[in-house]
């Protein structure tokens, strides 16, 4: 009845208008920046060559404790590593020369929309949105823990997104289900809401396995072998420490040829020294050996050197995000990381604010342009 | 008798001793920040000579009208350039080679404070406050104009800053008193309420020679011939225009050895072309002329290569502030003023919004970043 009245017709065909011009604006988005700029440099040559041979002597002489893992701890050593009940010391250059050898500069993660699939390394620049907060804030409940439900619609928000590039792995943190299940709904949903590139698990080498699995599901088994599909994220026990849930499921990615982020995550003064020069190095020291046990365990397979390095109030311990130190470092990693010859992945919009104030932009928008400048290539904590 | 309590005199003497702790605090300020990073370049060498032709092409043919000022047409023909009417036409490589002549690359503007002197020029920054707002915003009675009371705040506040430099110029316009004696209240207050570096007038040639006067009362008039101690703001009447005001303003403060800061106020597609590249070019052409007007009136006067360059909506015709691309004309024009071998001034904490609110936030530190790595000399607009 009310669908004959012609005003209602004419709205509808308005309507639609305006869905077809929304849909084929989706179109252009771009499935990735590529950078023209040189990327911002604060250290020069010496200085990098110097915090290198630093990185080269903590490993040599302070080496790395593996907590929980014999089975790695006779990876390194068969690669040439010297060991000492779980710590293992490695000789200067080792780790560098293994990553040299077979970790490729450049790789595609594939997504299952191929005009989605991402290039990751230089000059290109992929925008990832947030990872792993236990919280979310609506409107309508204030801070609450997330769900699976928060899970799956930031899902849809990233797949819809004309700023992002990659679907992202633990969008939220889905409180609400077991932790030993809770992987198979995560990497479901960024199967099923989405055709974007993503990141699988990380907090078991079984659940590492699953997310591997489930991948070869969607993709073929066949396919694993000669392209990257999914990405894990592991963090080191800083300072100098990598454990079995982290090396257990870099292994898990690395057999399957699939790409891991090694990533050290660094609050000046709890895990690490305060100063800028002293955080790189350490982190260059811990991603070393995440990357080079990578490599070991798997030549070529595609590594990521990440930092996620921030401060703390010395006052409360209480972790500060967006502040200047953390800037300096990632300028500073960036460089070393290209030196290096892997891709390099680091800030995105930081604060330590807990609302979307005046505080919150600021500090985001002074973390994001070093992200930007610095020519970061693998961008987690973009936006969300 | 509330004096005999003990508790009493404790806090008195814990207040005290926080009193003299904040004094002491305050003597450690920094006059200036000395650079130590190398300024960030968006642009390539051959780009930038382009632009130097393009602006040189542009003040050859186009040349610059001089509005109601027929004694500064008078004053550039004597110089060498080519008049018709108003309208003034500069001989290739005229305004540089005046310019590189006699203009300081760094020079001294002195305050009453000689302790708070800044040094304008490589590799220093001084940071100084906002300059002309009409309007005033407080929690009371939200916006509304500003007075000359608004104006002594703004300089007690300016005074008592820890991060602040330079004690700025038009504060706030105070509507409150009429135009033609408002200068003499506003460089009073300067003098009376702070011991920093300051600005004079520059709306009437007379009210700028007030200004140098009152500074001659305070500094002694043998002072200013070999000592710099007041500022002048000129603006070009873009696009490749110079009035009486302005041109005269210029001409009081040079022919008393005082500081001229030459800024092309441009809006993108209003007063210039939208591009970047097109905006650097005339705002380059312009200040030469401005800058070169003042070396021809006193060899050796200082001058600041300015630029404010901001975009427009180009649907409603608004005034846009903090946008990407005004951020990129900086950091070209920086780099051309390094080129020419003058202090540069631009940037600040710019923003679109009226309110302290999350954009505001977020286009200022974007802002304020490019400002701060473009190495910009002396930073008009930091606060307030």
């Amino acid at each position: 009845m009310a669908t004959d009245v012609p005003e209602q017709r004419q709205t509808r065909r308005g309507r639609e208008a305006r869905q077809a011009a929304r849909l084929a604006r989706a179109v252009e988005t771009l499935p990735y920046l590529t950078r023209k700029l040189a990327p911002v440099e604060v250290i020069a040559t010496e200085g990098l060559e110097q915090i290198e041979h630093n990185a080269d002597t903590l490993l040599e002489q302070v080496g790395i404790e593996i907590v929980n893992y014999p089975d790695a701890v006779e990876i390194f050593r068969l690669a040439g590593a010297e060991v000492e009940g779980a710590r293992v010391r490695f000789p200067r250059g080792m780790c560098r020369a293994l990553i040299n050898a077979t970790a490729p500069r450049v790789f595609t993660q594939r997504a299952r929309n191929e005009a989605r699939s991402v290039v990751i390394g230089d000059p290109h620049m992929v925008l990832v949105p947030t990872y792993g907060s236990p919280f979310v804030h609506d409107l309508d409940h204030g801070r609450r823990y997330a769900t699976i439900e928060d899970f799956r619609n930031f899902v849809k928000l990233t797949y819809t997104s004309h700023t992002l590039h990659h679907g992202g792995g633990t969008l939220c943190e889905p409180v609400d289900l077991p932790v030993n299940k809770r992987h198979f709904d995560m990497v479901y949903s960024h199967i099923r809401w989405s055709d974007r590139a993503f990141m699988g698990s990380v907090t078991h080498p079984d659940r590492a396995r699953d997310s591997v699995d489930m991948a070869r599901i969607v993709f073929g088994a066949e396919t694993l072998e000669t392209e990257h599909v999914i990405m894990g994220l592991a963090n080191a026990n800083s300072p100098m420490s990598w454990d079995f849930n982290m090396l257990g499921s870099a292994k898990a990615y690395a057999e399957a040829n699939q790409v891991m982020l090694i990533t050290p995550f660094i609050l000046g003064g709890a895990m690490a020294p305060v100063t800028v020069a002293a955080q790189a190095t350490q982190t260059l020291a811990e991603a070393l050996a995440g990357m080079a046990f990578c490599q070991i365990v798997r030549p070529g397979a595609p590594v990521i050197f990440g930092s996620f390095a921030s401060s703390m109030s010395m006052q409360t311990g209480a972790p500060t995000f967006g502040t200047p130190e953390p800037q300096l470092v990632l300028f500073v990693l960036a460089a070393l990381s290209r030196r290096l010859g892997v891709p390099f992945r680091s800030g995105g919009n930081f604060t330590a604010s807990k609302v979307p104030d005046y505080q919150a932009a600021y500090e985001s928008a002074v973390s994001f342009m070093a992200t930007m400048q610095a020519g970061v290539n693998f961008n987690l904590h973009t936006a969300g």
